[in-house]
């Protein structure tokens, strides 16, 4: 019997993977890799402490519970930063501070709509994050179906003149979240699409994967070319009513009202802290999660659980006592949803240190499992990235691709603007069941997965910043 | 080897059962069971021509689309009851009719929450069927929590004067329910018991087993001798949220405001059908399920699925040309959940005819499979209902007690006259995930589910009234 034959292929697959690194350069030592002595030793300390149980949950039960959801440019999200103050100053951070930004802030008002005829009944909706309102007394309209916004895009102008128009396109699971792209196109451009052909009003079918009453909100633009229309999503639920019906010959008519609002001109901001770094402390390596939440949950997978899970891993290496050569620079982000708001606000006001941006990572992608790392730096630093990827082989992350820009959504306009990155992919196959919804709550978190993202983010924050080696391609 | 070492405990348990039963009078004969000549044939015939589907999908699709949510005493229930009366003879049904009463009926209003302090986030809450209003302004006030309705029982009249009442008791699931009782007793009794002690208003945990923002609402009833104060049932996630601020030692202020309202006197109904029995048709074995449901689903497993499963059955056996001695009577119930007002109607308008109901059995307990039946019929008739049992083995059931009296809510006011009952047992582990929420949608039904529990109500109403057997003991 070959000795083999119990290991099975998940293993052998395993084996194969460490085998590759540990013949490549990848195990070089803590000096080849620009690091301190005892660097390594000291990162899978970070990590094993973590997975033995970290801060994170604790972090995140006190963000959603004692302020609760975070609209962008709300008195909550304020709330929000005078917690994410108050929690950084009694974890023990040093210099924690607010640097703040104006932003164009809206409000949900009430909404509701009501199938009229055939089957008068109760539709279950949420506005889109930046819809306008319908008249005050709502509107009623006959709804036509398209079943994909190409099929919407293919109607002749005019052709939808008084109609509301309904797009039931439903997204599908992913683990990487990649169909979610090409999904939100609807929920984002849907209503100028819709109101270029004529129509009153948009609905669109959820851009989520659950099959719950739980309508997803989330931000949509208008083409300022085109007039703007009121724009709603239905719960998956009552998409499916309306195609049944529709699949019966039947023409439906609704009653839509919807009152959100302009706030205005209103602040916003971004909470820093820095562990100073013993060498080269102006340059940081960032590391974060977004403060603010859509209104109808309490904001705790998006993005609670990415403030936790950095504030977290930057608390372990604090309380380690050892510092690194370069700055770890924690940001909890403001005003995400409501368009990365924060992230272009940061590159604004430190373009002019942007060298000193070194990579970055942010959690924002729930509470799930890490399950891979994916990164774009320099070949000088690549070594390092492979050491990181060793080091979280043990915890289940999978080393992808080296040649993947992208470290998160408010890290994106830095990451254009030529940072290098890295990311710490989570399992999203069930994000989109509670995305932008009210039931991103507390209980849907498993405190040992955010351990297990507690210690990649400890790792890579502590080795990124421990080295000198360049991270960005000369 | 032993020849058995291959077989499974589940296997072994079945054989032995099987053995049990083979072994035991219940595998008489036709005539000895009362039955006409092939008549365990038919009941195998239905059985499996169920199994491999059924008409009760396409129903319970029809129901929940076409009418929706249909609260009892409503225009909605009364489009329900049309639908009813119009489906049944579109299925071939002859002599369909409908039984009238009068009903005084409640309707929700708008109804909100919100934690006003420490920490100030809305509430997702329901109004309990039969709440009073609070004033057109809402009512705001400190609230007083308790872990269990003992609790909130024991504490001193008077104590809890101008405060609201919050009771956090969590229902656990049960394969067959049997928890709705005891916690069900806080929704029914909460606001009578919490206004005796001064409060004036109470919330409570959800009764319901999910962990989503989804609260069960479900009827209550005031004590007559103590002051009405309204009553609102908080999703489990926002129990949750309470609990933790309760936690940290705060006091919560909350402001709440429902505008439920009384409509008055209205008409509600049962609609009802034979299948004409050849020998008693005066006779009548009953099957159903209620008609009616609450207003924030559409009412797809409590209880669409039950008017589905039991039409299905009828239809089966109506197609199968075949006629049974005694009628099968089908009976879809109105304002069940207004308090068996149906089955009290039925049973004052039948009193006189008591003994010519002869046993009877109703679907209201969820889509889920049938794993168990109970019964309690008379010494002479035991032997008919043990054959039933042996026909259902092969789909799953398993026979449980024969000295189990119960046919479903809405048969309850007959059983406790003395009707002969038998009991088809769904699995209801994740019943009350979906019970009296907006969530209570088609979507969470499957088909095959519903064709298993028609096969067993077809196999019970076939062969129950094809025997002249005495079911009630003398």
């Amino acid at each position: 019997m070959n000795k083999f034959a119990n290991i099975s292929l998940k293993a052998l697959l395993c084996f194969a993977a460490i085998t590759a690194i540990a013949t490549s350069p990848a195990f070089a030592q803590d000096a080849e890799l620009g690091l301190s002595k005892g660097s390594v030793a000291h990162a899978k300390e970070l990590r094993d402490a973590a997975m033995a149980g970290s801060r994170a949950y604790s972090i995140v039960a006190s963000l959603t519970t004692e302020v609760g959801p975070r609209l962008a440019g709300t008195d909550a999200e304020a709330r929000g930063r005078d917690w994410a103050v108050a929690k950084l100053k009694a974890l023990g951070f040093d210099g924690v501070r607010v640097e703040p930004f104006t932003m164009q802030a809206w409000a949900r008002g009430s909404e509701s709509a009501e199938l009229v005829s055939p089957y008068p009944q109760p539709l279950s909706l949420t506005t889109l994050g930046g819809s306008v309102a319908t008249p005050e007394a709502g509107l009623e309209a006959d709804i036509v179906v398209f079943q994909t916004l190409t099929d919407l895009e293919a109607v002749k102008p005019g052709s939808l003149a008084g109609k509301i128009a309904f797009v039931s396109h439903a997204m599908q699971k992913t683990q990487n979240g990649s169909s979610y792209g090409f999904h939100g196109r609807l929920r984002r451009s849907g209503a100028s699409i819709a109101a270029s052909k004529g129509a009153i009003a948009i609905l669109i079918r959820s851009i989520g994967t659950d099959s719950h009453r739980m309508p997803h909100t989330g931000s949509m633009r208008y083409d300022p070319a085109i007039d703007k229309i009121p724009a709603a999503a239905l719960s998956n639920p009552d998409a499916d009513q309306l195609e049944r019906i529709h699949a019966r010959g039947e023409t439906m008519r609704v009653r839509l009202n919807l009152q959100p609002r302009s706030l205005g001109e209103v602040e916003s901001g971004n909470v820093i802290v820095d562990i100073r770094g013993t060498e080269s402390p102006d340059e940081v390596v960032i590391i974060g999660g977004h403060l603010d939440s859509w209104d109808l949950g309490t904001g705790a997978i998006d993005d609670g659980a990415g403030v936790a899970i950095a504030t977290a891993a930057a608390k372990l290496i604090l309380d380690s006592g050892k510092r690194p050569k370069r700055s770890i620079r924690l940001i909890l982000w403001g005003a995400e949803e409501a368009g990365l708001l924060g992230g272009y606000a940061y590159l604004e006001r430190h373009r002019k240190d942007l060298d000193k941006q070194i990579v970055g990572s942010e959690s924002d992608f729930g509470a799930g499992r890490i399950w891979q790392l994916t990164s774009q730096v320099s070949p000088e630093a690549q070594p390092l990235v492979n050491k990181i990827a060793e080091l979280l082989i043990p915890i289940g992350v999978a080393p992808g691709s080296s040649d993947a820009p992208g470290a998160g959504p408010d890290l994106t306009p830095l990451v254009k603007a030529g940072m290098p990155s890295l990311r710490l992919h989570q399992n999203g196959n069930d994000y989109f069941d509670l995305h932008h919804t009210a039931d991103d709550t507390l209980d849907k978190i498993n405190p040992h997965d955010l351990d297990q993202n507690v210690a990649a983010f400890a790792v890579f924050a502590w080795l990124a910043a421990d080295s000198d080696l360049r991270f960005k391609a000369p």
